[in-house]
């Protein structure tokens, strides 16, 4: 396995489930059909933090998230036969519309096990882009029965929204693009939640550029991460809450070695900074995010990074907005609840 | 003057108070101050519109909205003795703000005056940029009388919001800038009030391309341009009551022929189709724009325009988003009054 010591020595990395070639694979298998989103950044928004920061707008991808990156390289990485059946997955969440989206792109069915308690534009979203919806109940063992149960009756692929070496890699497409487009980022501040997103942007920054920190943002009531990082070994919670409901899922046997060797830090945050960071998107960037996706600004402006070793070795940190899908109604109870 | 017939010739167009040179001496002017904006789109929006759309998102341009384009222009075009005893403007929107800025960058004062009943996050901005605000009373008499007093008692310039041919020329750029960036562009829909912005753009755009359309699109609370073009003759109302703050003065003499001769048709809709769109931006784009900001997508999808001759001959569409300064309170009501 790769180096522990977080500086970035990833040329013993041959254990990790995906590397900076695979990474460049997905980059050239994906871009028919993912968009190169742009970088924003506000004079404002650097003159409150103290330091340039560049938004990478994810949330201009299609289907509002990062999550079509994964999707699209897993589904188009199979072979025809492989996807003749269709392809399943288990998600409330930008997984499933992204899913959704790729196997339509493919010309295949796609079968989404959605718990009833999903969020209604969440299942539009899904329902827009053709998937079919299979109901489940709220918990993990229910919705991982019930695709199970899918993949046995229809000979469906299962497409894994986290653990799976062509999710890890198209997600890390992003932080190829990110320093394309600004090559002199010295840290990366990325969301936290299963490891997928934050595994493939380290795999790819790190070969790249062995120097560039990476920083995970992780909400308190879901920090299952940060506890992970400091027991050692992959901690589980009974349960999470947080208003950052694309952030609750645990790290898994393949995203948790790269995050305990190439993740330099996990910045907790706590839903009143998260919250605030949605507006300080909308107001200034301009741009509607959805928790998941103010989070890494939150860090940024968190007195946890200022008191951190990294803050003084940070100058132009780039941001990743994971993701805009949000309801008008929940975005405004959340404003004014805190 | 110009043809009066809408066809978009303008060589004869003496007469207007700026051509397709002073809007490109503009854009050497203002740019660097000013961004350029990008251009969004999306197959969801187009599907639904049934044509292609392009989003010109000056939402991120600085200071919030196309207003920085006239300012910043007017007051980099005069020389150091003029600038000296500062510039003054009356403003409870965006053009105070854009005038704060300018003058920041420029480094002389600007006097701001505001009528109390300003939405706070204006005058917020207006302080942001370090403008000096002077309060008077609500009606436009009160505003033009202590902006005329504070005139004289400081001697600085007056920088017109709509009614100059440098104001007129600046928010000419953004044309400019769309069809550098969409060549390809039949017709545009831009929002009308003073009709500042929709000038520049219709002499810049039929300068380059005579056969593009100019669509204005109008509140049906502030309809006084579809009741000028109707009239033949600047019409004015007693009263305005709409949604969208941005779009409530009336045309002014330089603005007026080029309202009367280069714009095709005005489209009326109604707060409710406005707010609609405001959180198609929202949802769809990803883009957190102002009632204003939205009125030309509401156009696109109104049945006036579907029931136009223009409709038929449109294709490729571009829609000035002219700004995003919109609080969220005030979002949240106007989404959840309709």
């Amino acid at each position: 396995m790769g180096s522990k010591d977080g500086t970035g020595d990833i040329s013993e990395a041959q254990g990790y489930a995906a590397d900076i070639d695979s990474i460049r694979e997905a980059q050239a298998r994906i871009a028919p059909y993912v968009h190169r989103t742009p970088v924003m950044s506000s004079t404002s928004i650097d003159a409150m933090v103290g330091k340039k920061l560049f938004f990478k707008c994810e949330c201009f991808q299609k289907a509002g998230a990062f999550k079509i990156r994964g999707a699209s390289n897993s589904i188009f990485a199979l072979d025809d036969e492989q996807v003749s059946k269709g392809v399943v997955t288990h998600s409330s969440g930008n997984h499933a519309a992204a899913v959704a989206l790729a196997a339509k792109l493919r010309g295949i069915p796609a079968h989404i096990v959605i718990p009833r308690n999903a969020p209604a534009s969440k299942v539009e979203n899904v329902k827009c882009y053709g998937g079919h919806i299979i109901w489940s109940d709220a918990s993990i063992e229910s919705r991982e029965y019930v695709s199970k149960r899918v993949q046995e009756e229809t000979g469906a692929v299962l497409i894994h929204p986290i653990n799976s070496k062509y999710t890890i890699s198209g997600q890390g497409t992003v932080s190829l693009e990110l320093l394309e487009q600004v090559p002199e980022i010295d840290t990366i501040i990325v969301p936290i939640s299963g490891g997928g997103l934050i595994s493939g942007v380290a795999l790819a920054a790190k070969a790249i550029n062995p120097s560039i920190r990476i920083l995970a943002a992780e909400p308190k009531g879901a920090d299952d991460s940060a506890q992970s990082k400091a027991a050692g070994k992959i901690i589980t919670l009974p349960s999470t809450n947080t208003i950052a409901d694309g952030l609750r899922a645990f790290l898994g046997d393949l995203t948790w070695p790269v995050v305990r060797d190439l993740v330099d830090d996990v910045i907790v945050v706590d839903d009143t900074a998260i919250v605030d960071a949605m507006k300080m998107c909308y107001e200034i960037l301009k741009v509607a995010v959805e928790p998941s996706g103010a989070i890494g600004l939150a860090a940024a402006l968190s007195d946890e990074f200022k008191q951190s070793s990294a803050w003084h070795e940070s100058s132009k940190i780039g941001i990743i907005v994971s993701g805009g899908n949000v309801d008008l109604g929940t975005l405004w109870q959340s404003m004014y609840k805190h």
